[in-house]
C-alpha cells in the first residue's frame, strides 16, 4: 500500500537529515545523511559512465567489499568527480566526519555527490557542518524531507515515495527519494536515489531485486540524451522489523519486490515529469517489434529527438518526426505497417500519414500527460520510456548552470 | 581554385531556376530545377533512414538503373514522405511535367523533396508552375541563386560554392548548391546538396568519389542528431568542358577529387554554422584514440549532446559535460588520460580540472567560432566533427514548425 505522505525515514529504524552547508548559492540543503540505527544490507547499480565521481567510485568499492553499512552522505550543489586524488581522499574524510559523530566505522558510511562536475568540493564547509547534520538527525517527518531536499539539484518537486506490504503478518515499510533532473538517459544506470526498508532481507536478493527493477523504471527515463558521471540507486534493508529474512523466489519476495518496482516505477514517472525545463511528461509505448531490443530502439529514438520533444513542447501533432525517429532507430521495422497515435487520436496508419482534425490534435496534446503509442505490426515485443518535452526552459537552465 | 561568386550553373551546359509555386507561405521561392543540355553522370548518397521520402526512392531507383540523366527538380515546404501510394505517382507527375519541357524522358529527370513530412503535396500548384520554372530557366547568375533559394528550408543564408582546376590543360568547373538545417545527424547521409560540373567523368568514378568524400565532410555534420527520411547529395558531370575522361586513380582524379573534397568540407561547415536557431559553429577535434571509431564516438557523443550544446551557447566552460560526454560515447577511452582545451584554452589534464581564469574562458567561448580539442593519448586516430550550439531559436524553430 502506498503511503501518501512519504519520507525517507518512514522504515523503523532509519535517522535522516539534510541541512546547508554552504554549496548552494540559495540557502538551500545541500548535504544529507541517511542512516540505520543497526548495520544494513546494502545494493546497488550505478552509472556506466567510464568516467565516475569519486564519491561514487568509493561506495561502488563499499559495497563490493562488504555486505552491510550505516549510511550514506550525499552532497549537492558541487559534484565531487574529474578533481583527480584530491577527489577521492575529500570522500573518505567526509565518510570519516560522518563514521565519527555516529559511531561507525568510515567504510560504513557511503558517499555520493552531484552538482557541477570539475570542481573541488569545498571540504571546510562540509566538515565543519557534519557535527549538526549527524546530531540533529532523527526519524521525524521534517528530517526526513530535509534530507531530500539536500539532494535535489534543478529538481523543482521532491521525489518522495514509500508503501507498507505485509510480509510474514506483520508490517514492513519501504521509502525511496530520488533527485533528477537533467544529464539523464537509461542504460549507464539512472540519477540519484536511495531506498530505506526496515525488511530482513540479504544483500545478494536485494542486488539481483534492485538490478532487475531499475530496466524497466530507472532505466527507461530520458530527459536529454546525456548520462552523468555521478549516477547510483542504493537500498539500505536494515531489519529492524524483525521479522524472518525474505529469501529469493519466496512468496514473501515476491510481494516486497512488487512494492519495490512499484516505487522505482513511480519515482521513474517523477523524474521524467520534473525534466529540465518540462512542460510535460511524455510516455513513449511501442507495440509488436520483432525483437526486445527493436521495440527498445525504438522508444529510445522517439525519447532522445529534440525535434519530437520540441514538437511537443509545441503541442504540435507533427507525425513525420516521429516516424522519422523510428526509421533511424536502428531497429528492424518495417515503415509500411507502422501505425501510430497520439493520446489515442490515431495520426500514422500503415505507414501513411492520416488526415487528422489539428483543433482535436491541439487540445489532445495541451495536456501535460502525453502518451505516444507505436504499433509496429511486425512481432510480439513491447516497451515503454518516459521523457518531457524539450523547452525554452531547458536551454536557459542549462546555458547558465554554472553561474 | 575556389570561386567568391558561386552558383550551380557555373560549370558549362547547366541551366537552373526557382520559382515560388504556393508550398511555402512566405512567397518565398520553392520549386527548383537544375537541368543539362545534353546527358550528364549521376551518382548520389542517401539517408540511410528505413523511412524514406517517395521523391528520393524514385531518384534512387533511377541512379541504379540508368547511368545518366538531364536533370532534377526539388520542391521545399512540403516533403513528399509518408503520404503511401500516392507520394510515388505525385514524384512521377512531376518529373513528367519538366521532361515534356525540357524534352527529355521522364527517367531523366530526378526527384527531390523537402519540408513537412506526412502531408500531400499540392501537386496542382506544382504542376502548373513548371512549364514556367523549366521555360525561364537559364545559366545566369539569378537563376542559379533562385534554384538554392527554392530548396532552401530553415536555413538563414543561401549555401552555394563552386571551384576550378585545371585538367589536361583546361579549366573545368565544379558548383554545388545544399540546404539544411536542422534534422541534421551523420552516418545516415546529409541533408540536399546537389553538385554539378562539366567534367567528363564516368558514373562509376563519380560514385565512388561522392561516396569516398562525405565521410569526412556531409557525414561529420550534427545539429540535432536527427535525421532525415529525404537526404540526399546528388553529382551531375555532363562533360561539357569536352576533355577527356577522368579515369580512376590518374592524376586528374586527384586534382577534380580534392577540389570536390574542399567543397564538400566548406558546405559541411556552412551546414552546420547555419543549424537550425545556431549562434555558434562549433569544431570538435579528437586527437590519439585507440581506433577510428572510438575517436568517432567520441566527437558523435560531444556533438549530440544537448548539455555540451548548450553550454556553448552559454559561453560557459563546462568542462565536466564534455568528459561526461566522452564517458558515456561508448568509445574505449582511458578517463585518466584525457586533456581537453576550449578554443586553445587548457582546461583538463589527465583526467583533472585545472583551475582556469573565468574570465578569459568567457572571452575565447564569446567567439562566434568554437573549437573544442580533446586528447586522448591512447593512440593514433583522430576524427573531427561540427555541431552549433543549442539555443532558444532552436526551441523556438521546432516548436511550431508546421504553423
Amino acid at each position: 500500500m502506498e503511503i501518501e505522505n512519504a519520507y525517507i525515514t518512514l522504515p523503523q529504524g532509519f535517522i535522516a537529515n539534510g541541512v546547508h552547508a554552504g554549496l548552494k548559492p540559495n540557502g538551500n540543503p545541500d548535504l544529507a545523511l541517511i542512516a540505520s540505527d543497526r548495520p544494513a544490507h546494502v545494493a546497488g547499480v550505478y552509472t556506466s559512465n567510464l568516467v565516475k565521481g569519486h564519491s561514487l567510485t568509493r561506495s561502488i568499492s563499499i559495497i563490493k567489499s562488504r555486505d552491510t553499512v550505516r549510511g550514506i552522505v550525499i552532497n549537492s550543489g558541487n559534484a565531487n568527480a574529474c578533481v583527480g586524488e584530491k577527489g577521492e581522499s575529500d570522500a573518505t574524510i567526509m565518510a570519516e566526519s560522518v563514521a565519527k559523530e555516529l559511531g561507525a566505522d568510515p567504510s560504513e558510511i557511503l558517499t555520493a555527490s552531484t552538482g557541477v562536475i570539475g570542481s573541488r568540493l569545498p571540504l571546510e564547509k562540509i566538515t565543519s557542518s557534519i557535527p549538526g547534520l549527524v546530531k540533529n538527525a532523527s526519524s521525524s517527518e521534517e528530517c526526513g524531507h530535509l534530507a531530500e531536499r539536500a539532494i535535489m539539484t534543478t529538481d523543482t518537486q521532491p521525489k518522495e515515495v514509500a508503501a507498507t506490504v505485509s510480509i510474514f503478518g506483520k508490517e514492513i515499510t519501504i521509502a525511496a527519494i530520488a533527485k533528477g533532473s537533467g544529464m539523464i538517459h537509461p542504460n549507464l544506470a539512472t540519477m540519484i536515489s536511495v531506498f530505506t526498508t526496515d525488511a530482513n532481507i540479504s544483500q545478494d536478493v536485494l542486488q539481483s531485486m534492485i538490478s532487475d527493477n531499475v530496466k524497466d523504471t530507472y532505466n527507461r527515463v530520458s530527459v536529454d540524451g546525456d548520462t552523468s558521471v555521478c549516477d547510483m540507486v542504493v537500498i539500505l534493508a536494515n531489519g529492524a522489523s524483525e521479522t524472518p529474512e525474505i529469501t529469493k523466489d519466496s512468496e514473501e519476495y515476491n510481494v516486497f519486490k512488487e512494492a519495490f518496482h512499484a516505487l522505482c516505477f513511480d519515482l521513474a514517472k517523477m523524474i521524467a515529469s520534473d525534466g529540465e525545463g518540462a512542460s510535460k511528461l511524455v510516455e513513449v509505448e511501442v507495440l509488436g517489434a520483432k525483437t526486445a531490443n527493436d521495440a527498445y530502439l525504438c522508444v529510445l529514438a522517439i525519447c532522445r529527438s529534440p525535434l519530437c520533444k520540441t514538437a511537443i513542447f509545441g503541442q504540435d501533432a507533427n507525425c513525420g518526426r516521429f516516424i522519422t525517429a523510428l526509421g533511424y532507430s536502428g531497429a528492424d521495422i518495417d515503415p509500411d505497417k507502422i501505425n501510430m497515435s497520439l493520446c489515442g487520436l490515431p495520426v500514422y496508419q500503415n505507414g501513411v500519414a492520416l488526415p487528422f482534425d489539428e483543433e482535436i490534435a491541439k487540445e489532445k496534446l495541451s495536456q501535460h500527460d502525453i502518451l505516444i503509442t507505436i504499433e509496429l505490426n511486425d512481432g510480439e515485443y513491447n516497451d515503454r520510456m518516459w521523457t518531457c518535452d524539450f523547452t525554452y526552459d531547458y536551454v536557459k537552465i542549462n546555458a547558465s548552470y554554472r553561474s
